[in-house]
Parts: structure tokens; C-alpha cells; sequence
């Protein structure tokens, strides 16, 4: 009986040491501490490093020194913090990394920053609520020249339980060097619809996110050089891209999706949408196709007066024909975006030409804060 | 008719401008790029970096001094490399940092590791392929305590056009600090099943992918104090966590997938297995739920004998019960890993208990590369 108990007791002591054997060395870091008060730690285990300065500055915290204690973590109180999602990083001795103890990472193909979520008083629109939820799924589909595609898509709470119900299809595309990932990790789409249907505010309705560069797909999967996204500076090249783009959406992303979900097939319950170089693909996409989508959402995007007399007079031809056809044709812009002066200068052109649309102006610059602000404003008025 | 050709003139060089001005500055850099020789070339855009190292240690590139070109561009071609999935990373001036050109990276609450994939000849049995591909949904559900779950769920190609085809169930948990992305990201058990059904190999199933740390949400989602799945030391509180978890598999999240997908409920149709702290989840929710799972693998994981000895009496007092009970039970383990000789215990306590299992050992250590292997091993056996 004693043996036994001294059997069981070492069995703990090696179980034990088993444990901890399992995990990683180093005092454990908690980063980002979003605390009560809407101040937010960070912390950075670095032992060795000279200086590590937070890199907010989407939230007035550019270059703040961080500050080592004798664990050799360094960390640093901010704020309080107006609610947002926002991106950072740490320049470690001049390095620019994202947080190794944070898991929430902009997908993105050119850098890669932490995300940080400061909440509400009262839960925004985009946050997770106790609300029925949609799912999110990964698909690869066939794509252009052979590839293999991948799209992530939105259904919303209830979709996969149902087998009749049909629902209208919105096409939202992201920004130069995001992924297909970067409107729901970022974004929020799928969480905003969670709340927007939960509070009878948006139509339930399907969401499909496609990757915005299918030649860099086409050039990795056939063993050649991987172009980046803005490998070319030409804007020929650059609306070539754009080409292959909407076809790759209009003969193979729509007809995979109209086949293997519950669409309503007409323009009418189609819409198109993106931020940046997605908007212009957007606005391309639909000039080209009037036939296929009934409501357009440009989030920080325009087309050049030259652009539009070159290649989409169908559309200003005849304003009443367009009017009619679009139900929406959606401007999004921040007063402190780079692209602001275009988007105006577009914005003045379609007025001139007598073409409806709607024009929403924010503060803020060329973000994703700003694209969860046109997502609330477009949203709630897409299918109806 | 001279003006009109100015104004596009000068409308199309403004259109260059605003390519231009969308896209980031500084020269592109394409990283990874794996060469037809299975050698791989990595860069790293730093112009003002003292040294560039290649982090590659698990493809025997440790430290491999990166050379700067004119451009401020790092680079280094190393390889041939053996076909697989490695995490690496770059040591800037004593920093490491994940790849900012690549979007493919390693889901962890710990560290942020760059992942590339070298192909194979013959395509890997993890690689993309030409063949009917499953979805990977995301999905909400209501975990323990109040608090929102989040999980990952692959379903089988056909899964989502069929209405009464019904499916078994292998959940499969992942290891410390990796997320509920992690075996679909890393593990490529998706892509693996695809290939495996395609091939009559293995049986189409469902692959349920929960969190493996609820408490840490839970404290997350209530705002405390986020505690790492690594806080505690002690091997009492660690059986503790471990403990919530089963709790939240058996009573939150198989009800929601059996709700809400078409699943075969019973235990000849359910799997469990899982990494690491994942495997010994594995385990123990498998010994306290013999009701519940038929097959049972652990990739590299165990329990030591005196928890056997102390817990699990249940398994080991009629061993013909228990073999009759397991259809599988498997244990997957390298060589090299930190958990080999635990592991080769435990086997040897099952074979004097004359519990049958399964023993599959490979070389190498405790690495996402061997996961593979064990997958490959455990997904064709299973529900058969």
C-alpha cells in the first residue's frame, strides 16, 4: 500500500514534468490586453532586444516605446482607444513584426500587421453577439486558364439547415494584396449580417468572397514566377489584371456558386462590391455586365472621366436606362483617402452625365474602419 | 477632335498615376519561390538590415546567411529541399520575423511561423490535386459557460448538393497554442481526405476541427485576464483545462454538429483524435466517453501509467472489453520526439495490460510534418 502510494506519487512528478516539458519556455505573454477602461497592453517577450516601440498609428499610437521588465518582456499601456478593429505591429530594434502571442493577423500578401478589437459600450455592429450565426466556408472551385481557385463564402444562420430557401448573392471583393480572407477577418462582413438580419435590418443573403488576383494563382500553380499583385505599374497591365478578373468571376465563380448554393439567378439578387483595387474591379465588372448585377458598391474606388468616355459610354449613353438598372450605385471615400480627389473627380463626372448614385463621405483615410462604415451603410439597403 | 485626344492622352496618364499611387511602394518581392529543382529561394525586402538569416532549421537550413542586392532586397536559394510543409522564418538583426510576402502562414497563439510547401514529383497525398473538393466551414456554436465557440468543419465533396446522404464523424483537436485552423492549414487533412476519397482510399467523412482551449476564451469573452493554454504549469490544473474541454466536445459541440449536419450518431461512426496536448485531450475524452468513440488516435501524445493506474481502470480491468470496444486505437510517435520515451511507456503499460493498439513510429520529432504522416496512416482505417 505504501509502495503504491509512492508508485502513484513519482507517477504525478513525471506526469507533471511531462506537462510542462509540453510547453514552450518563457514567461507566458497575454498581448493585446483590451482592458475596462478602452486602454489596451501590449506585451513582447524580447530579453534582448535594444528598443521595441508599439506601432498603432491607426489609433494615435505611431513609435510609443515599450518598456522591459525582468522577465525581459516588454509591454505598454495606450488610450483608451476609440472602439475600432484596429492594426499593429512591433518595431523590435527597427523591425517591424506583428504580435507572436496574438492570433487575430490581417491576411494579406505584402505585410502582415496584428489586429486588435477595443468593444463598445453598447456591442457595434460588427461585433460577435448572441445572435443566431451565419457560417463561412472555403471553397475551391475552377477557375480561369485551369487553376484552381479559392473563394470563401458567407451563408447566413439557418441556410444550411433549410433545403428550399433561396437567397440573392452579394460579390465583394477585397484590396490590392488582401486575400480572400480579408472581408470577414477584417471586414466583420459575415458578423455584421449576423446582427444586421438578427435586428431585421438586412436581408439574409449570401455573401461570396473571391480571391481579387487570379494571374498570380495561375502563375503559381503552373511552376511559374508568382507575380505580385503590383509586380506591374502599368495601367494596361493593370486593367488586363482587371479583365481576367471579371472573367474569372462571370464564367467560373457565379456558375460554381448558382450550381452548388441556393441562388436566386437575376440580376435583381445579384449585387457587386469592393474596397479599393476591388472597387474598381467592381465598377468595371458591373459597367461590363449590366446585365448581371443590380446593385454596385464602390468602397474607396473610382473610374477616371478618360476610363469611363474610353470604354463605358453604355452606361452614361443613356442615364435613364442606367438609372433604372442600377438600384444602387454605392461611393464610399474617407476625406483623408489617397484616392479622395479621384473618387470626387468621378463623383462630378457621373453627376455631369446625369447618372444616379450614392455618395457617402467620411472622415479617416484609406482603411478597413472605413470599409466596416460602408458595409453598414450598403448592407441594409442591398435586395430591397 | 486634337483636344479630345489631349484630354485622353492626359486622362489615361492620370489613370497611370492612380495604379500607381494604389499600389505599395518599394520594389516586389516574391517570397517563397520554390525552383523546379526543389531548391527554394526566400527574400526579404529590408534596405537598412545589418544581417538577414533564414530560420529553416526543420528543412536543415538553420541560419543561413540572406545577401542583400542593390534594391535592399535579402535573398537566399537553399535545397534541394525534401518534398513537405515546413514553418520558417527571418532572423533581421537578431529578430525573428515571419515571411511579409507570404499570405501562407501557421496558426498559433505563440509564435507566427511562414509555411512552404515543396511539391512532390508525384503529387504528395496533402497536395492540391485535380479531384472533387470538400468545403471548410466555419461556424459559431454555443460553448460552455455562456461563452461562443468558434470550430472548423470539413465536409466531404457532394456534402453540400446531397440532402440524405449521412456521414461519419472523426473530431479531431490540435495541439498547445495551435488554433481551430491549424489541422486544416497546416495538417492538411482537408486536401489529404480529398485526395484519399477521390482514390477509394478512405470513406467520405465529416472532420470536426474544435478549439482546443475553451478557457482561455471564456476569459477572453467575459473580460478577464486571457490566460495561455500555457499559463499553468502544474499538471493538476492542465487536467483541469482538459476536463472543460471534454465537457465542451461531449456536451456543446457534438450535439451542434449532430444538430446541424447530417451525421451517423453512433460510436462505430465517430472518431477522436488530436496532436499533442490535442492527443492527450484525445485520450482521456476518449476513456471517459467509451460509449462515444470507436476509434481513438494519438499523434504523439500519451498518458503517463500512474494517471492510467489512477483514472482509467475502466479500460484496463477487461481488456477484452476495451479491444473489443476500440476498433482503433492508434499511437503515432517519432524517434526524435521530445515525447518518445512517455510515449514508449504507455505503450508498453497497454501491452501489459494486453490492451491491443496500434504503434506507428517514425523518425523525426514533435513536427506538423510527422502529423501528416499519422493522418496518413489513421484516415483510411477509419469507419471500417
Amino acid at each position: 500500500m505504501k509502495n503504491k502510494s509512492l508508485f502513484l506519487l513519482i507517477g504525478l512528478f513525471v506526469q507533471i514534468l511531462v506537462l510542462h516539458a509540453q510547453t514552450p519556455r518563457g514567461p507566458i505573454v497575454v498581448s493585446p490586453k483590451v482592458n475596462a477602461d478602452k486602454t489596451v497592453t501590449f506585451s513582447y517577450l524580447a530579453p534582448n532586444a535594444t528598443t521595441v516601440l508599439l506601432d498603432g498609428n491607426q489609433f494615435g499610437s505611431a513609435n510609443v516605446p515599450m518598456t522591459k521588465n525582468t522577465d525581459g518582456v516588454w509591454s505598454i499601456t495606450v488610450g483608451p482607444v476609440k472602439p475600432d478593429i484596429y492594426p499593429y505591429g512591433f518595431k523590435v530594434d527597427g523591425i517591424t513584426i506583428n504580435d507572436p502571442a496574438n492570433t487575430y493577423l490581417f491576411p494579406n500578401e505584402r505585410f502582415k500587421a496584428s489586429l486588435v478589437e477595443i468593444p463598445s459600450d453598447s456591442p457595434a455592429i460588427y461585433a460577435l453577439q448572441n445572435v443566431p450565426h451565419g457560417t463561412v466556408t472555403y471553397e475551391y472551385y475552377p477557375s480561369v486558364e485551369g487553376s484552381t481557385g479559392t473563394m470563401v463564402i458567407y451563408t447566413p444562420a439557418g441556410y444550411t439547415k433549410e433545403t428550399a430557401k433561396k437567397y440573392p448573392v452579394y460579390y465583394l471583393i477585397s484590396g490590392t494584396t488582401d486575400t480572400e480572407e480579408t472581408f470577414w477577418k477584417v471586414g466583420k462582413v459575415n458578423l455584421m449580417l449576423d446582427n444586421m438580419i438578427a435586428q431585421g435590418k438586412a436581408k439574409p443573403m449570401i455573401v461570396v468572397m473571391p480571391y481579387g488576383n487570379p494571374l498570380a494563382r495561375i502563375a503559381e500553380q503552373t511552376g511559374k514566377d508568382k507575380p505580385s499583385d503590383v509586380m506591374s505599374r502599368d495601367g494596361e497591365d493593370a486593367l488586363k489584371r482587371m479583365k481576367l478578373f471579371e472573367t474569372d468571376l462571370i464564367t467560373k465563380v457565379m456558375p460554381y456558386i448558382e450550381k452548388n448554393y441556393r441562388t436566386i439567378n437575376n440580376r435583381d439578387n445579384r449585387a457587386i462590391g469592393g474596397f479599393s483595387r476591388g472597387g474598381g474591379q467592381t465598377l468595371r465588372t458591373a459597367f461590363n455586365n449590366v446585365d448581371k448585377f443590380a446593385y454596385v458598391c464602390s468602397y474607396a474606388s473610382y473610374i477616371s472621366p478618360a476610363e469611363m468616355d474610353k470604354n463605358f459610354t453604355n452606361i452614361t449613353a443613356n442615364p435613364a436606362k442606367t438609372n433604372k438598372d442600377f438600384k444602387l450605385l454605392f461611393s464610399g471615400i474617407g476625406t483623408e483617402d489617397f484616392l479622395y480627389k479621384g473618387t470626387t473627380e468621378w463623383e462630378n463626372y457621373l453627376k455631369d452625365k446625369k447618372i444616379n448614385f450614392k455618395s457617402y463621405i467620411t472622415d479617416g483615410g484609406h482603411t478597413w474602419m472605413n470599409v466596416k462604415k460602408y458595409l453598414n451603410e450598403t448592407l441594409p439597403v442591398l435586395f430591397k
